[in-house]
């Protein structure tokens, strides 16, 4: 549930190296029923069965246990989690595949790991070549900047936002919505609207947590920095290593943990 | 982008009548290209072609703005919001619908405004008619109940968590995940597969918010009670009003709102 990664954790853009901490575990799962794939679900590993048999559910398709005739747990490419459940029913002709098909991903064929995912998104999007930086206190200072626009969460507590800010550390853009994805979709698509792409000299800052998909959205748009006041997940590290991005989350107060990217922070320095 | 609904504050039991308050907007946006649906977003209205646009390049779907003709918001069954989006390519040829069908609902056919969504739900399940009432103070105490078991969350702050309570007020099972839908189905799928649907003696418990899926997986469960620590969206709170759940939110303290189903409360008193 939970992987030890190594990160830099900075208190005013100072730190005494490198240390561990544990971070959520995020994984594609696919699930089929009768060998039709109907969806894949960003999840914590484990629990794999009760996931799957939640979801059908949830999606109408089984009223109570004795209709499901088994749940198998197939390994992915790398041949040791989980990332597939096979659901065989009792009565296979209760399931419609075209009605049920829910949230098909585009890469479904390709083995479905988490490095297997990294590895599309990374044939897919080009790096960060950007040799953007940021100063630490600029970051430190988006939390503040961010809230402060939040007018739709101060309003009701239930609204994500995501900001776009320029190397000096200004607010440009901010789109608040229900669902994190959506706020970064709106500001991302603002910029892509309005010719901006790529966001080579920005930063996009989140509210929340940081997911493999909003490092994703991130990338296609070309942006260096990403810097949270959640947590991220495994997944996003795992494709921030690879794409170029520095990852910064836990922004709170005087304090930042830097989990990819360091040598995009600027004017930092270490504890000798 | 939010709306105004009456609920009932209650501290340690105790309302002084129904008040006012805004909450967030959940609506569903059908994203369509070239006239296929390609995927529906639980959004908050506002700034859809922005949402489309940004959705488009994080698929991969466009790199830049010259490669969209034209975005076009259609109004949803209802006449008045925009309930889906048409894009059109420069060069459709560009598109594989088969390659980007991504998360479809089954009712894409409805309308898919918000009403239709939950009137399409409670075509699909039956109301919650279990007579279950819950005394307030058992919900007051159930943020630290779940809190207390919360390991994954205490070692990563990256993992939200649904829990299972009985009438007594004791914690039955808890389930952590990245997704807080994983986490929702995961808890539930154990019910399922052990028998015990429809889960009506029972509260399901939120360490986050309360979108429309949520309630409807409850309701997909026969759960009666929903509590939250977080806010809830309009639409779960429309959903609530129709499936005979109650809908309690922003729990605590000695606090809480509660949205729909005052009457499942036991032992709350009204000012005079």
């Amino acid at each position: 549930m939970t992987r030890e990664v190594t990160l830099h954790r900075f208190v005013n853009g100072i730190t005494d190296g490198p240390c561990g901490d544990e971070v959520a575990v995020e994984e594609p799962l696919e699930i089929r029923i009768e060998g039709n794939p109907v969806a894949v679900a960003m999840r914590t590993p484990g629990q794999d069965e009760e996931l799957a048999a939640g979801w059908l559910r949830s999606e109408g398709i089984v009223t109570d246990a004795a209709q499901i005739a088994g749940i198998v747990p197939r390994p992915g490419a790398d041949g040791q989690r989980a990332a597939m459940v096979d659901v065989m029913l009792r009565d296979p002709s209760r399931f419609d595949a075209v009605r049920h098909r829910r949230s098909l991903v585009t890469n479904a064929s390709c083995g479905l790991c988490g490095a297997a995912t990294v590895d599309q998104v990374m044939r897919d999007f080009p790096p960060v070549t950007s040799p953007f930086r940021i100063a630490a206190n600029l970051l430190l200072n988006m939390p503040a900047l961010l809230t402060a626009e939040q007018g739709g969460f101060r309003r009701t507590g239930g609204l994500h936002a995501c900001g776009l800010f320029d190397a000096s550390g200004k607010l440009l853009a901010l789109r608040e919505d229900v669902g994190r994805h959506n706020a970064l979709d709106k500001l991302l698509g603002r910029a892509l609207l309005d010719g901006l792409l790529p966001l080579s000299e920005h930063v996009v800052f989140l509210s929340g947590r940081v997911s493999f998909e909003m490092m994703q959205k991130a990338l296609a748009a070309g942006v260096p920095v990403v810097g949270a006041i959640g947590a991220p997940s495994s997944l996003a590290i795992d494709l921030a290593a690879k794409s170029g991005q520095m990852l910064a989350a836990f922004i709170r107060g005087d304090t930042m943990n830097v989990y990819t990217g360091t040598e995009r922070l600027r004017g930092a320095g270490r504890l000798r």
